[in-house]
């Protein structure tokens, strides 16, 4: 991916906004993919992690637009699914098999159950992943699963951990693919970009979550991550 | 835990010889508990990952001795759980609940299973751990979950990795358990020592072996740790 391109992320909580805000900087055209976008722009409250309605985290964003997961995905070089983790597979089902053939999805969302409170369980875990999941429900589309290892405003801008001095990884059954989501970190400032191999390896970033969620609680802030020393 | 102290290292594999090598060498009295002491010396074969026999190995520790799991636990102030993850329980049970009660466990093992060939999968995770099941069936062992992040040889000498720049990590429920845990890594020359909480975040780092075996696939050694960066 060179230049800049038409990119569709799914979702609209923090994870989705901050991905959307840093792509749209960056020069992309981004459109922003929810299931119903008079119902998502209709809401008045925030969120349950605080965060304001769309409506009004959209105005403060106008090169930001708001479409059904069809349209943006059929505008779209590039998707993002930003997705609480339950919800990828039936956004992308709204988004429809044909919208999707053959680009790349960069999943950077993780299947976090917090049905029974904190810390959250794995929905899918230890001999699979949403990562695979994912490949095997949509064969042609080309995934790589990325950035879920830390929290979103890490995701978009790694110095503000360390300097920039850690590591994130990419899983994908995709060269191609694989090539296109190191550029999009590379843009985001990410130097140390780990490839663990096909998307099966997305079982171990998916499955470092509960530690993550440790730590976090450990160190009393989201703001970290790891480095592989060697 | 200061000076020295008698130590039961339970396993006779590469990671109980590394490490009770490493305690004896500190000068402190280990006795390594397997289940037939006699049945290990008579072992002439290299095992399957090329270690030597025990009985070679022994011979060049003469300050080791071997010893049933209850002999060895009956004599320990503190206890090394080495073994593989599924020999953890079944050890324990033949060290005996009354050998064990009070007494301060390293639990260092993951609960790897290979059967089904590489990469592992985990014989426990995500709703419960290896270091909880030891600590539901032992109520009076303080149980500590630690050095399971990283390969033998760095788990007693963390300097090969970065100078020692890395993340170890502590999870059990007893305050100074934990304490003596610390000062045993501390004394392996460990320096950023990460408290998760209680017994349950060892999911956590037993979880993180998904992504560690992907790692050494991916740096193609077992020689790498991860520092926690914030």
């Amino acid at each position: 991916m060179t230049g800049t391109a038409k990119i569709g992320v799914f979702g609209t909580g923090s994870v989705g906004r901050t991905v959307g805000a840093k792509l749209a900087e960056l020069g992309h055209a981004v459109v922003i993919g929810t299931r119903d976008p008079a119902a998502t722009l209709a809401r008045t409250d925030s969120d349950h992690f605080g965060n304001p309605p769309f409506k009004v985290w959209l105005e403060a964003h106008p090169k930001v637009h708001l479409k059904t997961f069809a349209e943006a995905a059929a505008e779209a070089e590039l998707l993002v699914n930003a997705t609480v983790g339950h919800g990828a597979i039936p956004a992308l089902e709204a988004a429809g098999a044909a919208n999707l053939a053959g680009k790349v999805l960069l999943d950077i969302s993780n299947p976090l159950d917090f049905s029974k409170g904190f810390p959250p369980f794995l929905s899918v875990c230890n001999t699979d992943s949403l990562g695979e999941q994912i490949q095997r429900a949509f064969p042609e589309l080309r995934v790589v699963k990325t950035l879920n290892t830390v929290t979103a405003a890490v995701m978009v801008n790694p110095k503000l951990v360390a300097g920039g001095d850690h590591t994130i990884f990419v899983s994908g059954n995709d060269a191609g693919a694989k090539k296109t989501a190191t550029e999009v970190l590379q843009s985001f400032g990410w130097t140390d970009i780990v490839d663990l191999g096909d998307i099966t390896t997305a079982r171990g970033t998916e499955m470092y979550l509960p530690l993550w969620v440790r730590l976090m609680s450990a160190t009393k802030t989201p703001m970290f991550s790891i480095k592989v020393v060697r």
